[in-house]
């Protein structure tokens, strides 16, 4: 059934899928959000019980909203998602192999469906509703369980020649590094994310004789979370991981500016809600390694928006531009 | 004086500029290539003297093409050239600060005159005349006194906030390696470029206990040619350079595709004429490196343009953009 009814309003979904949360927002056309959960991926289970409990949510959602609302479309952001082939590419975090989300989805709602990496979706939310509004070259990089990133040049999100442009998180730091999830060595995710903090952590109470809370906890048990609360407190491995995790940082970030030349660099997730633990060693290490041509002409900053918001509300400005202007009911 | 007349044809004079050799080619509109020379730059001589010779040239040339044809334009492409502010930023093979060109060959010439970055010359010219004809999505390296990159995404010339994006040569593979002229350690031009390869043998000259005919040549003298006809000779020490090289660079192009994800890396300059020595390790290890998704889908090519020309041709093709349908007398 085709309706066509100005009284009736639209609704768009974004959904952030990460490798340990998945966020959901639920928005009308005035950017107004009028739903925001989140839940654990638990991808280990695999991808059909992930899918029954997303679009569990949404369909039950979406009946509160009825009749007033139609789902006008639903926006999904993942790792290694690809807009053009609708499918996630092997991600590294979700370990589900090559899944088409949009054939999924479709099974269950009758509206238009776009995916997109989750770091482009963030890119798009920081550009429409955060940080880099006006801005025409600038990277956000989400450093939670991996790092992700999406890549605006010279006014629009960079697609490249297979809509797998800016897999910053994979760039090899260190041929003989860190084992990472992609199968290969060094990766910088390995080092920057919520994951490498942890890994620097243990290579400190490895290398160190520093004494502190930290040589009680297991790996397992242990979160940046509480690294950053330790650090806090003056902990000494603490603030070891911390800077060293800043300083491959700052010289990977000041290579990525010969590469994009960006105005800013925008930096969002748990671990950049560190703040000043992150981004002062960061930023120190940025300045000593750029390159004369790019001194003071490239800003670090954190996202304005709520952490994990912006890759849900770019999912949605992705889903708003691909709709036509007729309503299709579900 | 202004002149419209059909009968006259426009010329376009395109100028490379190169730390060693300055390479000038002279265009009808019909693309027809109708003077070509190239002449050491000499840089150590200074900027005046390097005008002084090449507006020479351009004048004498253009008188004996006058009364039948026009100058239409000037482009200059230059190592880093800013399109934007008409100025050489402080390259560092050539070593003359900031200059603005635009404003020494508008004394001598009262056309529309152009600069670009040498390698994005080279770009654009791949991208009219050569190998990336009907590409939307490809980098071009040019491996000469040092490393030059222009970068086309999703279907044009990559420029950045500053119109300095895409200065691959100073990526930092190494921040404790090589001093390079940039002022900081272990860009990659210092390894993989005519000057990066006879370093390579130097560091095989201290490391190895190989014999042969490079222990009889000292650094000034030694080519990047010289060390291809030993290494076709089969002189150990400049296999292992050239092995060393392709390693470096190998495992650095693997690291480009995850930011731009390109279709075909086009190599070209004196270093890329070694062909196989070079191409066969570099594409060893840049599949080995390769991360998963991007497999089979990037292609690593020679230019297809006799060696120089690219950059040529590219800021002729960027003059005639600018150039008005007015012909406007010198």
């Amino acid at each position: 059934m085709t309706i066509k009814n100005t009284e009736i309003q639209e609704l768009l979904v974004g959904v952030d899928i990460g490798g340990t949360n998945t966020a959901i927002g639920i928005m009308d056309v005035n950017n107004k959000i009028l739903f925001e959960d989140s839940f654990f991926t638990l991808p280990e289970n695999g991808v059909d019980d992930f899918f029954n409990r997303l679009t569990n949510i949404i369909k039950k959602e979406y009946e509160k909203f009825k009749p007033n609302y139609l789902l006008g479309g639903i926006g999904l952001a993942a790792p290694s998602a690809n807009y053009l082939s609708g499918a996630i590419e092997s991600p590294a975090n979700l370990k589900w192999g090559n899944v088409n989300l949009i054939e999924i989805m479709k099974k269950h709602f009758d509206v238009p469906v776009v995916i997109l990496n989750d770091a482009n979706a963030a890119a798009l939310g920081e550009h429409n509703f955060g940080a880099a509004k006006y801005m025409k070259n600038f990277i956000v990089l989400t450093l939670g369980t991996g790092l992700g990133s999406g890549i605006f040049v010279d006014g629009h999100l960079l697609h490249g020649e297979n809509g797998l442009a800016g897999e910053l998180g994979h760039t090899i730091i260190d041929p003989d590094g860190r084992q990472c999830t992609c199968g290969r060595k060094g990766c910088l995710e390995t080092y920057v994310s919520a994951i490498g903090i942890k890994r620097s952590v243990f290579h400190f109470l490895c290398n160190s004789d520093d004494k502190g809370e930290l040589r009680n906890i297991s790996y397992n048990d242990l979160t940046s979370k509480k690294i950053s609360e330790l650090a806090r407190a003056h902990d000494p491995l603490a603030i070891k991981a911390f800077n060293y995790t800043g300083e491959i940082f700052g010289k990977a970030l000041a290579n990525v500016v010969t590469y994009y030349n960006p105005e800013a660099i925008i930096l969002f997730g748990g671990l950049a809600d560190s703040d000043d633990l992150l981004i002062d060693p960061t930023s120190f290490f940025f300045d000593k390694y750029l390159l004369n041509i790019y001194k003071g002409k490239v800003r670090i900053l954190k996202s304005e928006l709520q952490n994990g918001k912006a890759a849900v509300l770019g999912a949605c400005s992705f889903a708003r531009e691909i709709i036509t202007k007729s309503i299709i009911s579900v």
